[in-house]
């Protein structure tokens, strides 16, 4: 029997990983068979989808990870009785370009009183941390390599991307240590996201696609030749399974792992986009050139070897018709 | 004029860096000509030497960093006077890797404060950060290159380590929102140490060559074949200056350097500190070998390319002869 706690588990990627849980009703954890799901608990400061908060093994805490994790709570406690944490909560892109001590704050302070608890009662559990491509940037002084990989040094061009980088870190040591059982995973830009518009940088790569499918106008805030590393919310799940399936060796080491990439321009994406929906739907963006957001994406890499993902089996989509498929499927279902 | 904040100011570098400032009377800050020294800030949870709280320029202020820099204290009004701040303050390696929150408690957030304070009334002071090569390190998964430069993929294998890469990343990120101006210098192991034995993992580095000359006993807890990458406590405190004195452009970027390092086996030391001191001197150190120590020093590099150190004029040592005549100059002085 497993108990898991996500993080951000009110969140578009923590509610699907949840929902995947719930239907599985077990889980893979560090090499060992798959274990019947006990409890699943969710952490977020936002509700709960109605669904997940329906089910019996689901328990819902509400608030900030620093607040839910005082040390008094009896949630901290509950904390410690997880056998799989996945940490997905974190103030956004763009939120921590703009306000920096909410970054720290949330990203970094978050991260760390949530290993703190995890670590508490002894019970070492693994633990899946959300990090990003957004660690690597290109700055005058250091451009990136043609390829990234497992090795690149982490050049972030953001509070968000410095966050992640740091919180990789803490939990590699927490990991040497023996306190917990670490695995970063450092995912692409994932699309395409439903529901609406949130404060990430690159919530337009969603946007210009998601939008125009239901008729509607979107925003593209960058130009044609931009390129992105993506990955499809189902991949991109998979991939946090698996991290935590993996078992130590598997692993690999204390070092953050890259996710498979899908490199893809966003003429790219709206050619597709063309393709299933025909030449009314590229009509639907408008073109409104936006600096800031512009540098902050031009800043991350594009283009990915990811060897490390690629040993535990993990591929990238295979092209960006797939990715609307998948979106469209997800739509009806 | 210039304000100079020295944190670890009583400290065994700090002092020395302080005592250079006070006798220079001047410092050079980010390409600027020469500016007088105004006042010398010294933090430090030790009391200062004499000599330097006795010079009318100084101010101490003994306490933790996160005490002494509580908002609502003046003394965190005066660090935001700093026109450079030396950050050194640290708990040693030894120490963190014991006492894992004390290490987060002093080098995580003791820095966090440090930076919050020096941002608070907006006057971007330049911060000189001490990292360490304790950022870099060999785990089974991950050896090291034949030699580290400053592309090198941290991988540090202590909590100390782990936090000074964090700090880094840290301050890169003050620096890049234009919050701070910081320089991250990695320094090598420092050698020769005066005074006593601290709880630095790499201590009988300067034990084994301090001691003999004293005609005192040393414990060796390595085999003679250990390599480190070592600098002398001179070329160390001129790193510094330099970090503080190169103009934005000639620094070269957000990510930290690497100084230059000398490389040496404990049996070259040994082999100077013979030819110094003659044959009775190696005879004083007793070969205890230590797993835990043992482990910890040979996962740090010992081979450096500083590429980015030499630009700035930074050179390695010449030899460990040179070393030993150093430390022999300064204890007649």
């Amino acid at each position: 029997m497993a108990n898991v706690l996500i993080t951000g588990g009110a969140g578009f990627l923590g509610s699907r990983l949840g929902r995947e849980l719930l239907a599985a009703g077990s889980i893979e954890v560090a090499g060992q068979a798959a274990a019947p799901l006990r409890r699943l608990m969710l952490i977020d400061s936002a509700p709960a989808p109605q669904d997940l908060a329906a089910d019996a093994r689901v328990t819902v805490l509400e608030g900030s990870l620093a607040a839910v994790l005082n040390e008094s709570t009896a949630e901290a406690r509950a904390v410690a009785d997880a056998d799989v944490i996945f940490h997905l909560a974190a103030a956004v892109s763009a939120e921590c370009e703009a306000d920096f001590d909410l970054g720290i704050r949330a990203n970094l302070h978050g991260a760390e009183a949530l290993f703190a608890a995890g670590r508490r009662y002894g019970r070492v559990p693994v633990v899946v941390f959300a990090s990003s491509v957004a660690v690597f940037g290109a700055s005058a002084e250091h451009p990136l390599p043609a390829v990234v990989d497992d090795q690149t040094l982490p050049n972030p061009q953001s509070s968000y991307g410095t966050q992640k980088v740091m919180t990789e870190f803490l939990l590699a040591d927490y990991t040497r240590k023996g306190l917990l059982r670490g695995r970063a995973v450092r995912l692409m830009t994932v699309v395409v996201r439903p529901g609406r518009p949130n404060a990430a940088a690159s919530g337009f790569l969603s946007g210009i696609i998601r939008e125009p499918l239901a008729g509607q106008r979107a925003t593209c805030p960058v130009s044609p030749e931009t390129a992105a590393a993506v990955g499809s919310p189902a991949r991109t799940v998979a991939g946090l399974l698996r991290a935590a399936g993996a078992s130590d060796s598997a692993w690999g080491g204390l070092s953050a792992m890259n996710m498979p990439a899908l490199t893809v321009t966003v003429a790219d994406m709206i050619a597709a986009l063309e393709r299933v929906a025909g030449t009314g739907a590229p009509e639907l963006i408008d073109w409104v050139p936006d600096a800031r957001i512009a540098s902050m994406v031009s800043s991350w890499p594009a283009r990915f070897q990811s060897d490390r993902a690629a040993r535990l089996g993990l591929a990238p989509d295979p092209d960006f018709d797939s990715i609307i498929a998948l979106h469209l499927a997800d739509m009806r279902g």
